[in-house]
């Protein structure tokens, strides 16, 4: 299999048959050996963090699959760390987009003037950021998402949409288990043979701020409670 | 006459009859002593700047209310530096509407990675940001701005459609003399009477960007082209 991208958690290869093959590493995102979803560097490094990643992410994705919510997932082989995908092209180098049901993180960091951290939001807040390390992911609107020419206001409006129904459907299994969701991010691309605007990556504990009452559960425990 | 609010760049007093008086000081935004309207602090001193914004702001105000667009404006004193204006209640501590022609300042340090400094956008770009000195006055969206409990989904059209409205204005007034507006700062408060929305605060070269072909032209000598 050849390499064509490394990621922070996660690699990608090209399988002889052309398919994508994503190998999940057991780097988590953080500063300083801390676990942090809104960083945007590699912290910590703990075994079977990857495998963890790779479950819940099969959990989620063959649910939605099972919803019709279009996800690039084929497989997975745990044995392996893997999971063979459909091949998407990205928007521009890429577009995170994050749910909101509670105020915190660097939402809070931006409004903290006018709303208290963990605030319920009445509404979903959905934000599209780039992936941009250098300029610390950058929020868009969608007048600026078109006027960088990485979609039109029709993929704008796919994106949202999906990104609220994909949310809730993990909101509610979390809830399911008495667990509530803060916030999650979930990244988007484009079918490279359909075009279709398909979830891709992972939805894993280290996408997401989950809670039980007012305690932060740990991205490795979040498993523990759902599948 | 009672002083109440001390601004960066205009102080705020009530008169013996209420009115509120507006007195334009000769301080302007900037860092070490060169001017930038997107900074957030004094940077220079310039003898006669205040009268030149109070000059300019009376000029667009009074154009504005020719063509009924509703603003603060009530007169102008240019022997006392001074505007009077009905009084208003700010959305929050304030909120500034930012209308862009070209991606430059903060605009091209968040997404310079996908566009350069200096190009036209097909459409004008409104950005809302929150007067908040500390979080260097963050964007938010329609949603948030509702989520904060700063105003409704109704009020932020009326105020997207006036940036654009009045952004237009000055920038038609602006390539009469030969000039390009790239950016332009507005605010807007609630009038305390009938609640209207209005335009409020000033128009001034020290709240836009303006080129004379690639010739960033000095906030002061607009005027010069203008009045």
């Amino acid at each position: 299999m050849e390499q064509i991208y490394k990621g922070k958690t996660k690699d990608v290869y090209r399988d002889t048959n052309g398919e994508i093959v994503l190998f999940f590493k057991d780097d988590m995102t953080g500063k300083d050996g801390v676990f942090d979803p809104g960083e945007n560097q590699v912290g910590l490094t703990v075994e079977g963090s990857g495998l963890a990643g790779l479950k819940m992410t099969t959990y989620f994705f063959e649910l939605l699959n099972k919803l019709e919510v279009p996800t690039h997932f084929i497989s997975s082989d745990f044995d392996k760390n893997e999971m063979r995908v459909r091949e998407v092209t990205t928007f521009g180098d890429g577009l995170e987009v994050i749910c909101r049901y509670v105020a915190t993180g660097s939402y809070y960091k931006r409004y903290g003037k006018y709303i208290e951290d963990g605030t319920k939001l009445d509404t979903p807040i959905v934000e599209f950021t780039l992936k941009d390390d250098e300029r610390q992911d950058p929020v868009a609107s969608k007048e600026t998402l078109v006027a960088l020419d990485l979609l039109n206001e029709e993929d704008y409006n796919t994106i949202a949409a999906l990104t609220v129904r994909i949310s809730d459907v993990v909101k509610e299994k979390l809830a399911d288990k008495g667990l509530e969701l803060y916030d999650i991010k979930l990244e988007f691309g484009r079918d490279k043979e359909t075009n279709d605007i398909l979830l891709i990556d992972e939805i894993s504990g280290g996408n997401m701020r989950v809670f039980k009452e007012d305690e932060n559960i740990h991205p490795l425990d979040i498993g523990n409670y759902l599948l």
